[in-house]
């Protein structure tokens, strides 16, 4: 079975490398154990499976290029070979196209900036901002691929049937797509979303050892303000997505999501929800490779129709008061508890990757609480009792 | 000698229980040694002196009162008896109302809100906001007093020496007063002070044992842009409490200052410091309540003719912009590395007390770099370079 979704492993709201989600937070630290983690190549993170516990790591200094190269992986891999990290990477290149140029459409005249960089250990990332458009306050579409060094401790414990190996460190390959859309109406909704692959080498000293391999993500919605049928809409793309592939996947993956994106400080969920997997492998790895491709590819039409419905919709001061307030949440929950934009900070990541996440603008009042049967208040008790919207 | 600034038990910004910053962060978190813990009686926080790492706490829920009190004392330990706790709770009572006062004078229009509430265990505090005034944006000031029990292991190695006791848990007493004052205009800056007592009592079955207490506290300036008269008076100000008591006091508690308000992912301070210290007890502790209240008295001197100077200054809406982009900068101090923020959140503490240190509206824009010879850029640099400003 698949990690429940309780587990300290879960996964990240971050926009930065995809593959920190996987990884414990530096908060689970167990002394002693770290400083045999051999770092011998990119050393931005610590992969966990929820074995790692180690966050003595620091990242290697990107350097942005001018141009974005057709492939990250290194001449090693083959860049077409058919390899699920080949096809992982060409899929999350395609949807980052795919969204922002569905996004630049909606917003009319915001434009994506690009930024692109790579690592000397191998892979590299392209930042798409697109900030301050007609539609949106913020737009981030990430994508990033990372060669790294995990150590052997976390793959013994992974196989714990292989128990006569002396495996040296484990390289491992991660891929992802993340991004975070807050448009400026406060009737239309943030979007978050982040698909990721993560894949091992066999351990040096044991060429025989298997490799291991996993894929994460989500996609989850966090309005202002309830339109049911815009919530409804949304689920039911997540569902579709979902029950092509199984039909348990839809109600464990909404349900995970529920508990991933919860503020505890204020008992409250950062949205309403969407679906939210991590570490899954036990299904067929082409069929889960379909499956993240699908749940990308759903990205468009779950969000652009609730988006451009609401894109033009009048507001006053005071509805764009309580958007601010909630956007205030957000930032609470990414800068408090999203593991992916709490590792990524404390290990030297690239920050503007990272934080691109954060709206724009946000408020916090002292004490403000939602009159009970106000939409303001019908929101509120969403984010604290999670539905079924459909 | 004091413990070094970079002590993992420094302290906080947190509008909160003055006391958290003094406890260790729940990263420290030993397990195993937390359970054995016997919160009695109120249970919000962990007290440290560098030596508790225990996070597996819980608050008592505070119950709101409708008049404020004279006193949050037990009756056991006397109003008015001369001791230093209740003289150092008089102390930060009259701070709370002459800042206060100060802050309404100064701002014309807003008024302080206030809301008093006590715990079962005894104790209790008095949050007082001032929102959305004339002047200011956004206006805390609270006071705090706490009896809580702390494990006897931490009070065991807290007195190395007294080896042959066989201590049980040890009752604590913890007060405090902090604030954290957000102008609206761009040229008026933020500031925040805390100024906190701790004091055990002897251990249960050690009634011989000595009491141990410290002082901690602080006073740091936080400008969008830089008037070097305005960060040179408000440091004079500081140096002359400090140099009262002793010449070393300014110089150490600068540094110290500097030291803490780092928020290490972007390499700057959050402001153009002050003073910071934590732990202090090797000093005459009529000595140190004096130093206290004299650092407390001095809060009006050093900031009000600032900010009286600075609230009608003309400005654009690019240096609004600016100041809201170092709000943000303050946001990710405090909910990422202060700890007295990250340990209440985590210990379920009062969220609205907690979180009024966040100014009222803050931004993030994705890779913003001000020019370098900017005002922007001049006010950056000093972030990422502490000088020497006397």
């Amino acid at each position: 079975m698949p990690p429940p979704p309780t587990s300290a492993l879960s996964s990240s709201s971050s926009l930065y490398l995809f593959p920190l989600s996987s990884y414990s937070s530096p908060k689970k630290t167990q002394l002693g154990f770290c400083p045999s983690f051999p770092f011998t190549r990119l050393t931005n993170f610590t992969p966990s499976r929820r074995l790692m516990t180690c966050s003595a790591v620091s990242i290697e200094k990107e350097t942005l290029i001018s141009h974005r190269p057709h492939s990250f992986l290194r001449e090693t891999d083959g860049l077409d070979d058919g390899s699920v990290r080949s096809r992982f990477q060409h899929m999350i290149m395609e949807v980052q196209d795919s969204v922002c140029g569905a996004l630049e459409a909606v917003d009319g005249a915001g434009k994506f900036k690009e930024d692109a960089w790579t690592r000397p250990g191998g892979g590299g990332g392209i930042s798409r901002v697109l900030q301050d458009g007609d539609v949106f306050e913020k737009a981030g579409v990430n994508i990033s691929v990372v060669y790294g060094v995990m150590p052997p401790e976390a793959y013994r414990v992974a196989k714990a049937n292989v128990t006569d190996q002396k495996p040296g460190p484990v390289p491992f390959f991660a891929a992802g797509i993340s991004s975070v859309l807050h448009p400026k109406n406060p009737f239309a909704p943030t979007l978050h979303f982040n698909y990721r692959y993560f894949e091992t080498d066999a351990p040096k000293d044991a060429p025989g050892a298997p490799r291991q391999w996993w894929f994460g993500g989500g996609t989850d919605l966090t309005p202002s303000y309830i339109f049911e049928e815009d919530v409804k809409h949304f689920h039911s793309i997540q569902k579709k997505a979902c029950d092509k592939f199984d039909p348990s996947f839809y109600p464990r993956f909404k349900k995970w999501c529920d508990d991933y994106f919860y503020i505890k400080h204020r008992d409250e969920r950062r949205g309403l929800g969407g679906i939210f997997f991590d570490d899954l492998n036990d299904y067929d790895q082409e069929m889960l490779l379909s499956f993240a491709t699908e749940c990308a590819n759903s990205v468009v039409p779950a969000y652009v129709p609730i988006v451009e419905k609401r894109k033009n919709t009048p507001f006053t001061e005071s509805h764009k008061a309580w958007q601010q307030l909630r956007r205030g949440r957000y930032i609470e929950f990414n800068l408090v508890y999203d593991r992916g934009t709490t590792f990524g900070l404390k290990t030297g990541g690239r920050i503007e990757s990272i934080l691109v996440s954060l709206p724009l603008t946000a408020r916090w009042e002292y004490d403000h609480k939602p009159e009970g049967g106000s939409e303001e208040g019908k929101l509120l008790d969403a984010c604290m009792n999670p539905k079924e919207w459909i």
